[in-house]
């Protein structure tokens, strides 16, 4: 039983899970030693061995005990690479009929199964996706525009952590409470007992709909997917149609560990759309929806609010990221730093800095005080040096995922002084560096709107307080996942902290090092709160998972059947 | 500090959440031995000099540092005693703005304090509430019109349990993942160690809304009240008009707590209304509400569910609770299990059975084979004998809350063959005994529909299998709470089981002696699934509390300041 092998590694998480200390069983270099001397190699020819041709979801032919996701004949994909290439990969389609009828076929046997049943599962599949962790990195780089080593470990790695720390919260929350128990209660002096045998079933939610996103198709998709798999619900991904293959490899590897194991593969599903004929609305609306999980823009989110009645919704969408830059005892390190997380990735990360608030007085710094202007000019110089080299600022800044991050970059040049001009990276495809607008206070239509991708506002606040003041209200009210301090000042660091934290940010003080803002590790750091309007899910605390599953309970003065002692949650 | 006092006991509840077995620290039995000679008599005397006055919220003055719950000057009241008198008390009235800026005031104060504190707190107050059960058993008996030993035990010591196994849960949910960490990763071969101290903090959802209902005031209200509490959020109480009284104690009791902890009592108020003048749906949907609980109509719940936007809503609703027979070894322990089942309280509880299917071929018992028509007789025949004697049936039935109740039943005679009809219990107030009605498996218009009161259907099915399928089909479609079951054999057990469990319904197999389908024990049973329409919450799982706060991280390398090691939090 895959349960029993993947114990240790199951124990463990819970573990470190509720430490929240450093901890990953998945190698995030991604190296020859850890990932053995052909992996690259292998993992380039799997990629380049997809590119324009049909996508198998399954691996080995159908049979009628265990069918393959066949489709319904269409086959259908776009993907184009923001680096340039066409990947010219077809998916099977599958109508929103066809998806549903075959999630609520293969539901039962899943449901049936036992927590540990499904966790073991869970597990053997996010091993079988670290060994491809190489291939992933290809289909992530030429899917969503991250360089290769972000691709490896944000679609390999660091995915396969998230997916893993969802398994082991689901895991504790499904089993901290008793499966079954005697219930015996005393009948006062008469020294009588009522007695009842009592068992607890887990009784899953509904289908799973998993909604991609395009520029982190795994790392946003994995902590849903394997919640929704562990608490025993069946899973429909429909991912992005700019990033369907990160995705389409790990329904393939799932459907290959499902069938395997003697499930009908069906549990989970791929669901790949166009942007001309999307089937996201048809799909989360229907009755037999029990979940929905969305990463994406408010307003597809606000649609779902308003039309998901049936279903769980958690969501994460846009919002303001802040950084308040009140005194700092390294100057350049903090420049650096700062640089490196506006630039990362060209700021399509939804913790990527988007304001940077500096007292119109200017700072102390450990090499004297510094005006806001000086201060303005160090960032753009930290940017430019960064960025100098083509070859290092490709590795760092990726390409742009969307045109539209494209048109918005050019549109966000009327919204204040341009302190640094964005530009194109030659020779790396669709590609925007930093644009750095300085602004007032005043300037909210400016800085309180989301600009997402490569733009950033340098805003002079009258001093630290109202700086502080205002960017935590922008979280509050326009949503906002990280905010980064610079302080020398105890009495400052308290300040922000409250604020933040009743903002619902996950707050950063003073990373001058090789930590940035933007990273956010499993097992330790949540991503989101929910408190804010930026979305209502928090990977992974026990709210992201706890409402995936019901409880039932049978209780009764029979003698235990087979049915009442192995229930959906054996001890 | 009161947790510390309180350790013990809340350490107990914890152990026994987990452990699912029997467990309460609060005698349920109104008795001299548990709560003191004089207890009963105390008990008494508080309501009657509460009774035709207006009713203080506040015991003590009010000063500047701690705002009583003055009102805004209208006193407003019209609670009747189903049972016949008047209670002429007056509530003090808060305008919507009022009640809202109150505790967006007392809000941060209590958002800050740790969550050990305000288990504490929450644990001194059920103490307290449980010393006053004799006034509260009064207090629930003339507003519910539950006889008075079930008022006592349901107003009284089972609601403290559920409000302590909420606290229990709360307070796991809190506290389960490290509140703070040193996060050290190696950095590869080079030996280096990036570092971050994190800490982990609670914040609170927003301004909790409780809204009571008619018949279990404190026993549905409590769970919400003492999980938002605990996770750190103000609570405003909104009871239904026509019982206010018991929540006012338990406001009351609540408030001087807070103060004595120099806590703004508005963390816990009191909003009274009118039928005439109602403020739910006003108070319901102001932003700052962030946590609704609602106990009542699906079409109340329905609004709620279309206009509450801005918060999470928990509900409680209807549903159609079962019982199946397919043969028994105990024919009249049976009949008289179900007798008292029906008769309970008018069948007013949530629990309480409302449809029985017999097959229309009859059922193997003890006392050899019984057809469908003997089975409804002597069903009959048990509540007539159960009901014999007025002052037993005054014990067992109570009065009807509802003046609609009355209504409902005089118009469900015409649903069905009237097997029994229901009369009147003289001197005993608004009162009325089960009405049994007699259909087929095709009359769902009828038994598909909840009919609240002492209201209930045999219905004549094809078979076991049949009966079960209808049953477990209509909970799964109109909402269920509890199933009954009652065979022999364990095939059939097992078929229930599966249906049931599936339909996210308490299944109960057998019940014969002195245990009833309709009782929920706190810390053991769970109190509806959340898995199908007769509600969203269940009394009291994970998933309960863990949306009603959220976690917001600070990390940084600043040397650990008062404020971050003592957030809200602390170990």
């Amino acid at each position: 039983m895959l349960y029993v092998r993947h114990r240790t590694l199951l124990d463990q998480a819970a573990q470190h899970v509720r430490a929240r200390d450093f901890w990953t069983p998945f190698p995030e270099a991604p190296s020859r030693q850890a990932y053995g001397d052909d992996a690259p190699g292998r993992g380039r020819e799997a990629f380049e061995r997809l590119s324009g041709r049909r996508f198998c979801v399954d691996e080995v032919p159908a049979d009628d005990s265990a069918p393959a996701q066949a489709g319904d004949g269409t086959w259908l994909g776009g993907e184009r690479s923001p680096f340039g290439r066409e990947l010219g990969i077809l998916y099977p389609a599958r109508t929103v009929d066809g998806l549903v009828s075959a999630a609520t076929r293969a539901s039962p046997s899943w449901a049936g199964a036992s927590v540990e049943t499904r966790a073991g599962i869970a597990a053997e599949i996010l091993l079988r996706l670290n060994a491809q962790s190489f291939l992933i990195a290809h289909a992530t780089e030429h899917t969503t525009g991250q360089a290769f080593p972000m691709a490896f470990q944000a679609g390999g790695p660091h995915a396969q952590d998230r997916g893993l720390e969802a398994v082991a919260v689901s895991l504790s929350a499904m089993t901290q409470m008793a499966g079954e128990v005697l219930w015996e209660k005393p009948q006062g002096r008469s020294g009588n007992v009522l007695r009842l045998r009592k068992t607890f079933r887990i009784v899953p939610r509904g289908i799973g709909l998993v909604i991609g996103c395009a520029t982190f198709p795994n790392w946003n998709g994995y902590p849903a997917i394997f919640a929704d798999l562990v608490t025993g619900n069946a899973v429909i991904v429909k991912p992005h149609p700019g990033a369907i293959l990160p995705l389409a490899i790990t329904v393939r590897t799932g459907r290959a560990v499902l069938r395997e194991n003697g499930f009908d593969p069906d549990v989970l599903q791929l669901a790949p759309d166009t942007v001309d004929a999307p089937i996201t609305k048809a799909l989360a609306t229907r009755p037999e929806i029990g979940l929905v999980d969305f990463t994406g823009s408010p307003a597809f989110a606000g649609w779902l609010r308003d039309n998901v009645r049936q279903a769980a919704l958690f969501t994460e969408e846009a919002g303001l990221n802040s950084i308040v830059i009140d005194s700092t005892d390294d100057f350049e390190g903090m420049c650096r730093n700062i640089a490196f997380s506006l630039s990362l990735y060209s700021g399509q990360m939804c913790t990527a800095p988007q304001n940077i608030f500096v007292p119109v007085g200017g700072v102390a710094t450990n090499l004297g005080h510094r005006s806001a202007e000086q201060v303005e000019a160090a960032l753009v110089e930290a940017v430019d040096a960064l960025l100098a080299d083509p070859e290092r600022a490709a590795q760092v800044a990726g390409a742009i995922a969307s045109e539209a991050t494209l048109e918005r970059v050019a549109s966000a040049r009327a919204l204040g002084r341009i302190l640094r001009d964005s530009r194109p990276i030659p020779g790396n495809g669709r590609t925007a560096t930093p644009l750095i607008l300085g602004v007032g206070l005043d300037s909210r239509d400016a800085f309180e709107t989301e600009r997402f991708g490569p733009i950033s506002f340098v805003i002079r606040a009258p001093d630290t307080a109202s700086a502080i003041a205002a960017a935590a209200s922008g979280a509050r009210r326009r949503g906002g996942i990280t905010a980064s301090l610079y302080t020398t000042d105890d009495g400052c660091a308290e300040v922000a902290t409250d604020a933040f934290v009743r903002a619902g940010v996950a707050l950063s003080i003073n990373l001058t090092g090789g930590l940035f803002v933007n990273q956010s590790a499993a097992f330790s750091d949540f991503h989101a709160s929910g408190a804010n309007p930026a979305g209502n899910a928090c990977l992974t605390d026990l709210a992201f998972v706890t409402s995936r599953f019901r409880i039932a309970c049978v209780r009764g003065t029979l003698p235990r059947t087979d049915t009442t002692a192995d229930p959906g949650r054996a001890a």
